[in-house]
């Protein structure tokens, strides 16, 4: 197989087969295929797209190029929960906990933030002591006893994957379905869960901006996951404003505290209460998304979930006392404010800048190899629909080094739309795709 | 400047700037961008096109990349010729001598063969003795006082191309009207003639299979020549079947020298002359195209034109004792038929699989770096329109080597197709460009 010639085939616009396709990426994460091809194989793909029958082979051949992890000790349906990102979105936190106490066990492999969005694995890491690299017979093992972990991912989980983003993050070909598809399924699928829950953003922050877009990246995604024998569950939420008030690595391990604790940004709160109603049914522990969400709100209520984190967090290796105590967590020596400079309602509040407010903080990461900052970042004191007169406060900032300071005060404050009238405001949950079709907000 | 962020630039539809297109090529050549990254925005190009101005700034870049050879030493306006390519095409050997001897000098650089096509550089390697790699001071001496040298390319003419057409060899991305201008028309204008003819072919064996692309193609690069102030005129020609009777390398040196001696195949005569005729006026030797013409038949009669090819043989260090006696010319060893298992007329003679024959016989590259066979090639016996009985010949095969020969055979019969009724043979030339406009054959 001269590879030229498979280049040429997608850049035409024919399909490529199986065979092709196996080949494609075992040669491509071999060295065989030199980069320079492949990402001349991504630009094609990035232009012709590739039907549900291709992506499926992607899929598979990206999985294929690691081992997919055998979770079958674990007794129970696994139920594994994937963000296509978004700002101050702290809900794994939540609701792996919440999920894990209703019985239905998870074994969740996070990453790290980058660029304007942050990671769950970063935000961990402001708990002291608590350790994300585990070996896996380890991790199957607070699963088991604890019912939830959450862990990096290994090496050999989907190496491909991991090799092809490096290349289409430099070429231009990130925002591809087919590889976006193939590059979360891959991995969802090498995690060796039973049953999948997709959280599609939209919205300001999100990687897919348009809703139509997210809609379409959602049914593939469900469409690949039914076709690979895993139930497989889309919702798509709305993160045209930033998820809770806080964006900032121990700020939100403090919002996801006060969410287990029954209290809590109330969209935050509902997200968790959603995909963890979903996971339920998936999981089998409860028949309907009704019964999921009563459980869910019964088990914040009485403390279970709080006290499922605890020692999720305990058989890490975390100390459990800064749940208890949030205020023990790593916080910033300084604090400034930003003010309305008119009287309105906020119209809008964009996501995107908020997120690279908080990366000029030092919560983000510019580059891979970037350091971050644990205890920096923004609680935002209004919302979108929210009043707010002039001199009232927007946000707060909390940061340590006053060099990006006022660059980062800028953005946060051009990222809030003050006007005259009320906004109209979007629902968190705009769809709901599974088996049996996509439910779409009216 | 994130050259990413200009992939995507380009990706997205958007048209690259001056700057931005001479930083492409500057940092490309000098190894900063990577190739990785160069092939994904070859492959947006080949997707999105360009529109005049970035060819220009794109073949404007590739000349600065190297040196513009100064001719300026050379009395008289000196013509350029430029064909994108075809079988059995020997157009040049003739055309140069030809216009030399009626005063229009001639400093061409000539490429070789690879694929199915061949190329000057190595039909003249056939002449013992000739020298292809001269110095410039030497080429120069030898179109000042013969009117005509045909040389390899120095290195430092436009090496961007040089290193971007290797990488657009692998990767897919050849067919790019943007990027063949680019590459044709700036080697063209860094080799400093002042004006330029260009052979565009269309058909079976040419890189422009469509008369309509091929059309564009020629349009864009009389634009592109006539923006960066060289007068510039294309013709569309047929290559729907070879040129001449003969393919392969010294086969087609007595093809030329035929050519020479006012007799040889009347479309390769024809096609000289035509070309020959625009060169005259391009020089400002012949007030127009019917004068050029009558300039040259006469040339071609009178012996000049073959004197005036031995002059230039002589200067290059060739043996011109092979010209005087082309049966002195390497010569294959062996040489068989292949002959018509029906009657009637030839409809089509597919010019691709001649080469590609050709090339299975030893006459042609598959990759750069073969060794190939100066001997060995193909003579026609039938041309379209000719008509053929059972067992009557359609082509000789020379060859040296019978490794391949059965599939060379297989290849160059079924290149002929055979049919009951006399075809309709398209002209020659098909269209003429020039700074007065397109003047298509009716």
């Amino acid at each position: 197989m001269r590879f030229c010639d498979l280049i040429i085939k997608k850049r035409n616009g024919l399909k490529l087969s199986e065979k092709e396709i196996d080949y494609t990426i075992k040669a491509f994460d071999e060295g065989e295929i030199p980069d320079y091809q492949m990402s001349a194989m991504l630009m094609s793909i990035y232009f012709q797209g590739m039907d549900i029958n291709e992506i499926k082979y992607l899929t598979m051949a990206m999985v294929n190029s690691g081992k997919i992890i055998d979770l079958s000790s674990i007794p129970g349906i696994k139920v594994d929960k994937h963000s296509t990102g978004g700002v101050g979105d702290t809900t794994t936190l939540a609701l792996a906990p919440m999920v894990a106490a209703a019985g239905v066990p998870v074994a969740k492999m996070s990453g790290r933030g980058l660029g304007h969005t942050g990671g769950t694995i970063d935000k961990l890491e402001s708990i002291k002591g608590l350790k994300t690299e585990l070996s896996l017979n380890k991790f199957i093992d607070i699963v088991k006893k604890v019912g939830a972990s959450i862990i990096s991912p290994t090496s050999d989980l989907a190496p491909a994957d991991k090799k092809l983003y490096a290349l289409r993050d430099v070429t231009g070909t990130i925002d591809s379905i087919p590889l976006i598809v193939g590059s979360i399924m891959s991995k969802k699928l090498a995690s060796g869960a039973d049953a999948i829950i997709l959280d599609v953003t939209t919205g300001s922050g999100a990687f897919m901006q348009e809703y139509k877009d997210a809609l379409k990246l959602g049914k593939i995604m469900v469409d690949i996951g039914l076709e690979l024998g895993k139930e497989t569950v889309a919702v798509v939420s709305n993160m045209d404003e930033p998820l809770g008030f806080a964006i900032g690595n121990s700020l939100e391990v403090k919002e996801a505290i006060d969410v287990l604790k029954d209290r809590g940004p109330k969209d935050l709160r509902n997200l968790c209460l959603v995909l963890g109603a979903h996971m339920l049914k998936l999981g089998r522990v409860a028949k309907n998304y009704e019964e999921g969400r009563n459980r869910l709100e019964k088990i914040l209520k009485d403390g279970t979930a709080f006290n499922k984190f605890k020692e999720m967090i305990a058989a890490q290796g975390g100390n459990t006392e800064v749940i208890d105590k949030p205020e023990l967590l790593p916080s910033a020596k300084y604090c400034t404010k930003i003010k309305a400079d008119i009287n309105g309602y906020i119209q809008k509040i964009d996501s995107r800048l908020i997120g690279e407010s908080a990366m000029l903080l030092g919560a983000g990461r510019e580059k891979k190899e970037s350091e971050i900052d644990l205890s920096v970042g923004i609680i935002l004191k209004r919302k979108v629909g929210n009043k707010v007169k002039i001199n009232q406060d927007l946000a707060e900032v909390y940061y340590n080094d006053s060099e990006k300071l006022k660059e980062a005060k800028n953005k946060l404050f051009s990222s809030f739309v003050i006007g005259d009238k009320k906004p109209k405001k979007l629902p968190l949950i705009l769809a709901t795709i599974s088996q049996e079709g996509v439910k779409e907000w009216e």
